[in-house]
């Protein structure tokens, strides 16, 4: 939005070339996707060296997750749940998601409603979805069709998302998670553990 | 849009009249919600006859279809299939849908768009949800929360469909009917159906 152009720096040095870092970084996911995108590209753009930005923000994924200027750091909430296995998965997802996200309604209504109307021209939570929310998703889900099921199971979590944050319907929109959890969750364990692959 | 002004008219006295109609009819819908519109106003506002809306849109919920301004008639698709029961119904809406927009993959991410970008004034896709399909799809599917149940089943259609034609996520956005319906409906009948509802 703010192009190279910066306001007056607030907190010296180290902030304003943070800001540098995440402006090239915003323009090289948004071009490039994250795969796209390299450390090296993108110290290069902001002028610093590559070693600046593992030391602000980690890895690539790091990186990406900062671009979105979220409240809560998806990734630090998603892997944990992620590492248990599929089994009650889809529960555990969404009552950590409505949850988190409840809290902070406003934020991520407006998180959704660029992603949507930015979804032509590289919308960054697009990037982390493609590049790190899905491709981890469908490893731990695993079995057939993974990568397809995992993209089913975003669209249960974004469609919901969206019907209670942005576009408000009820009674959606003011039910207790405990109702949400106890009504959705059961349909996305069905993709997370269809039918046919139970072991059982 | 425009308001009040009108271009030339292209199909003379009736298509003129029925713009007016329409244009009444959005702001009405817009300002009121679909219970809160009434014909009698919108005429007034069209300066028409309510008995002219009737002739040419039927009634209420066909007028707020046709300021939509659809290649399908949502209520001409849905209102069958519901017809039929519970039993299902999250294959036969799943089907349907998909097929049917798949082959307006445009006009339909488009009426997404809008619909999210325009959610917090009265986008009129968001009168058609809660004004006739909601109450309808609560009604078919009925027990326990049935009104709570119909807005998560909209939440997954929703997330499906904006996952697969505005943010056009892989795999789900090139994947054929046939596998989104075999591991996408049974979430959905999850919902119609629930475990503790079942009668067997």
């Amino acid at each position: 939005m703010t192009g190279r152009t910066r306001g007056r720096p607030r907190g010296g040095v180290a902030t304003d070339t943070r800001e540098q870092i995440l402006t090239a970084a915003r323009t090289a996911f948004a071009e490039k996707g994250f795969d796209g995108a390299s450390l090296r590209a993108i110290a290069s753009a902001a002028e610093v060296d590559a070693s600046l930005i593992r030391h602000y923000f980690g890895d690539k994924a790091g990186l990406l997750v900062a671009t979105l200027q979220l409240p809560v750091n998806p990734l630090e909430l998603i892997m944990p749940m992620l590492a248990e296995g599929p089994n009650g998965l889809g529960a555990r997802i969404l009552t950590t998601f409505v949850t988190t996200w409840d809290a902070h309604r406003e934020v991520f209504s407006g998180l959704i409603r660029t992603t949507v109307a930015t979804a032509d021209r590289g919308a960054p939570a697009l990037s982390l979805v493609r590049g790190v929310l899905l491709p981890t998703l469908a490893q731990v889900i695993g079995g057939q069709d993974a990568q397809l099921r995992a993209s089913l199971l975003m669209s249960q979590v974004f469609g919901m998302a969206t019907v209670r944050y942005v576009l408000k319907i009820e009674p959606l929109a003011s039910a207790s998670i405990e109702d949400v959890v106890a009504l959705y969750a059961p349909g996305m364990q069905a993709i997370i553990t269809p039918a046919k692959h139970k072991l059982s």
